[in-house]
């Protein structure tokens, strides 16, 4: 949530010369991204964002992700289109760092979404995941049932159970469970698997950007709509299911695609997954993670509250 | 250089209904500021700077910091003005903390001045030295040489030369010269005594905007011009004075403002306590801040290399 590289006026003039773009008139570092710098960049022409690729992220993967946004945007996704230098190359290198310079969209992101924003959502979603279908990329989902599982036992039961007494006995349990239950052949594609409400700017009812494609893989698109669920349905924290959010956000999905028999079958042990998912990951940074470093660590038991809700209430939100 | 509260669209679109500015587009967080935290705001009208004050800046202290904003916009200085609210008020409060709305200024900021942007720079310092002559509010200089002293003393000998041996001797040293030789009596007035390039903006050769007042207090004019020519005429680190940039600096400055006599004749020793104003304060966040805390330590040495050229330099530069 910083901007990790500094670039001065005359390394942002040299860079936007090798687009045509216009001429620079204003930057800022904006505080996004937690693997990447941002800047808001304004030009005689436009604004973009420009990002700087700090980490995770090899250059390898960059035309998938960038390319991911040009196909989706060609379809009429509101996703920010990659703007490709005067070479026609998606992407740059300052030094040894990757840097692409990407259409600035506007709105903002709710913290506490009406239903009339969770049915927007749930469209978006629809048309996203119609929108994927001939897109030409693979992108091979590493944040999987193996990863969880993996995330999970380099914290180990002794540590799970600081963050809190029992979260290892759940987390090994359900782990087990979603190994077992976990089902094959559903409909996929490349999918967004992090859309958070942070994650998609909104201008009152309408969804203005859906942004942050890096966690973007081939997986079903009912898990994709289960992450989705977990991420707008709750209060802050998990503690509380909003039931209108719930329905409004799998009544604007349906709206744009109707989840199949086997789909709906599966959404129970999807959700759970989801859950599975933000939990592994943020128990391994809350574990690994220095208390005072850079990023502020997420708190694991948010997605233990959801798990818990699914397990008791999942069947019957699909039944 | 973060930003250290979470603001989403449904806090800042009520706080923005506060305001006659129209409806709220856009928000991003910036990452400028220590002290504050900072969004770049777009409404359905303009551009704005929304700064919520986390720490250092007491509320009291606002009205001082608004109003001169307000003065020198109003005189034609490159200054954001601040906006009010629909009751007049300059700041309003978000729990117990206060926010102000500023106006958006275009422009970047350099690394690598040319002396074209330098004589700009000197020529809108000399400008706002004139615009302050009726600024009717007091503001009392507590980063002055008392401070300087009592930060050094914190730090003490054996801290400051593990920075760099020989550290010690030279603040000792520097700190009784200049309580022999400081002035008193010179042209004063409320002063910006932070005009590093980071705080001007600019568009080519011209300068947009001057930023962040907060280290604003009376002070002697030249005292202010000798901070700039501290910030302004070396290189990266300090290892390299830039005379032409010092003469189109000081050129710029008297363009709009001539020095009296008196004040060339102090510039020496004036430019030495700049160095030690930089050079004490860094001096203590080196020693105090954690190594891994979220701000990043700037080196106490690039204003000891400078003190050193204006120890050996200084009064050659005004003959």
């Amino acid at each position: 949530m910083a901007v990790y590289t500094h670039l001065g006026a005359e390394d942002l003039a040299e860079l936007i010369a090798a687009y045509d773009v216009g001429e620079l008139v204003s930057a800022k570092g904006i505080a996004e991204g937690v693997s990447n710098s941002n800047w808001l960049i304004e030009t005689t022409r436009a604004r973009y964002i420009l990002t700087m690729y700090e980490l995770r992220i090899d250059t390898a993967h960059l035309p998938f992700f960038l390319g991911l946004l040009d196909h989706l945007s060609a379809k009429g996704c509101p996703v920010p289109r990659t703007i490709h230098d005067c070479d026609g190359a998606a992407f740059r290198m300052i030094e040894d760092k990757a840097v692409a310079l990407i259409e600035f969209l506007p709105g903002v992101s709710v913290d506490h979404p009406t239903p009339g924003q969770a049915k927007a959502v749930g469209s978006a979603l629809a048309q996203l995941h119609h929108a994927v279908a001939d897109f030409p990329m693979q992108g091979i989902q590493t944040m999987g049932l193996a990863e969880w599982d993996r995330l999970i036992h380099q914290c180990g039961s002794e540590r799970l159970d600081t963050i809190s007494p029992g979260l290892s006995d759940l987390a090994y349990e359900e782990l087990s469970y979603l190994a077992m239950h976990w089902p094959g052949g559903l409909p996929h594609g490349v999918v967004h698997c992090d859309l958070f409400p942070d994650n998609v700017l909104m201008l009152g009812d309408r969804v203005s950007g859906l942004i942050d494609f890096y966690f973007s893989a081939d997986d079903f698109f009912a898990y994709d709509l289960a992450v989705t669920h977990a991420a707008w349905c709750f209060s802050p924290g998990g503690h509380q299911f909003r039931p209108e959010i719930s329905s409004a956000l799998l009544a604007g999905y349906a709206s744009g695609r109707a989840l199949s028999d086997e789909e709906r079958d599966q959404m129970p042990v999807l959700l759970r997954g989801a859950c599975m998912r933000f939990l592994s990951s943020r128990a391994y940074d809350w574990v690994f993670t220095p208390t005072d470093a850079l990023v502020v660590r997420k708190d694991p038991m948010d997605f233990a509250r959801r798990l818990d809700f699914y397990r008791a209430n999942g069947k019957e939100l699909f039944a």
